[in-house]
């Protein structure tokens, strides 16, 4: 069973509507695929669905797909952010990609005070999230946000979106995740070391956030996002 | 704040107990983390709990830790075991250790029909559980089973446990996974290309087995591993 090539591009898209290659694209459909004219590519681009689009013309360096017809209407994950401290290069990769596949509408990598990087690839971390929609189907790609610091973002905080706030203090206490309202929502995962006891103090005096355990084993900030993420989903999300 | 040292050792501990390291165990505590005679680790054997030993001597070769006092009792995850199809190197490392940290008796890798790997490293997967046991604070690590074929696991499967089977197949349906019994329990994932149609007649044809769609996106087999165990734990095991 062969995977469908899917491709995120910029263009819109829609009936007839010719697409131009970058030099990356053609290289992965021509080069790497192998694909010739006349094979058929899924594309998307974040608005207008996902086409099935024929290859007309095919360059090392370029080429064209026409799109035929729409193959799914253009999705939506819920309105979720992912606020996470950027860890390990493989590790923020990892809870990038995995975030994209559970569905979330935005990424947004916060510096907290335990925070070991100072710096993230905006633009590598953005590559990897349309890598995984291309992976799995998705027809949205959440955008990444550039490094915040935690406070700074916690002091333009909008109250109307409440926050899942992952505290490993909690480890083996009562999840409190029933009766949550639905809404907009952010789940924020802090790094290895955990958030700082001010930070924990100030999380704890925002309305909008509602501390979670997750299970009675410490997990890792990886983990801890993915097995977040699935809470919120099947409790308040389009898992449900 | 820094990680105290944890071991997974094969040595019964109790009061007094001494502990001789590994060559590699002492590379690790005495080459690696700098530690000296007089600094304190602490062991678990799977069967003892969690112990405080204190180095007493330690040499390039080998050591020697004395234990202390019991830091935490024997505990056991619930009896859920994760079947799974071997995927690329990285991921199948990744299916391993969050299942010890999110809670796994067992881990028994299975191959599929459309499984690609023929053979494992089954050492390397148990070091791998072990070393994911040390991080995440756990006093259990799940044995790492042989390879079995899945119709061989499914011929002779004890009717008592029954399974949660991730059939990707039904992705965007509802997710019945309300009103399930507790007991013993497996959660079974396919590989990247999902599971035959034979397999997936056989399966629904069990009355152990209990179809489960995880969201309406597709995901890789290791994300589907992490989502399936976490939405097990939260509803029959231990997270609740």
């Amino acid at each position: 069973m062969k995977p469908k090539i899917r491709l995120c591009v910029e263009h819109p898209l829609g009936p007839g509507q010719p697409v131009a290659l970058t030099r990356e694209q053609a290289h992965y459909l021509f080069g790497v695929m192998r694909l010739s004219v006349g094979a058929t590519v899924a594309l998307f681009n974040g608005r207008d669905g996902e086409w099935s689009a024929e290859v007309v013309d095919a360059g090392k360096r370029g080429g064209t797909l026409e799109c035929r017809e729409q193959t799914a209407p253009q999705g939506s994950p819920p309105d979720l952010w992912l606020c996470f401290a950027p860890v390990k290069k493989t590790r923020t990769d990892f809870i990038v990609e995995k975030a994209v596949e559970l569905g979330v509408r935005r990424l947004l990598p916060v510096q907290t005070e335990f925070t070991n990087s100072e710096r993230i690839r905006r633009d590598r971390l953005q590559a990897h999230a349309v890598e995984a929609a291309e992976q799995c189907g998705a027809t949205f790609v959440p955008e990444v946000a550039e490094l915040v610091r935690l406070d700074r973002l916690l002091a333009g905080w909008d109250g109307a979106r409440q926050i899942l706030f992952c505290d490993e203090a909690l480890a083996g206490q009562d999840a409190p995740l029933s009766g949550l309202a639905p809404g907009p929502w952010a789940v924020l995962i802090g790094p290895e070391g955990g958030f700082s006891q001010p930070e924990r103090d100030r999380l704890r005096g925002m309305d909008a956030a509602h501390p979670v355990a997750l299970g009675p084993r410490i997990l890792r900030a990886d983990t801890a996002a993915v097995a977040a993420l699935v809470l919120w989903q099947t409790r308040l999300g389009d898992w449900q």
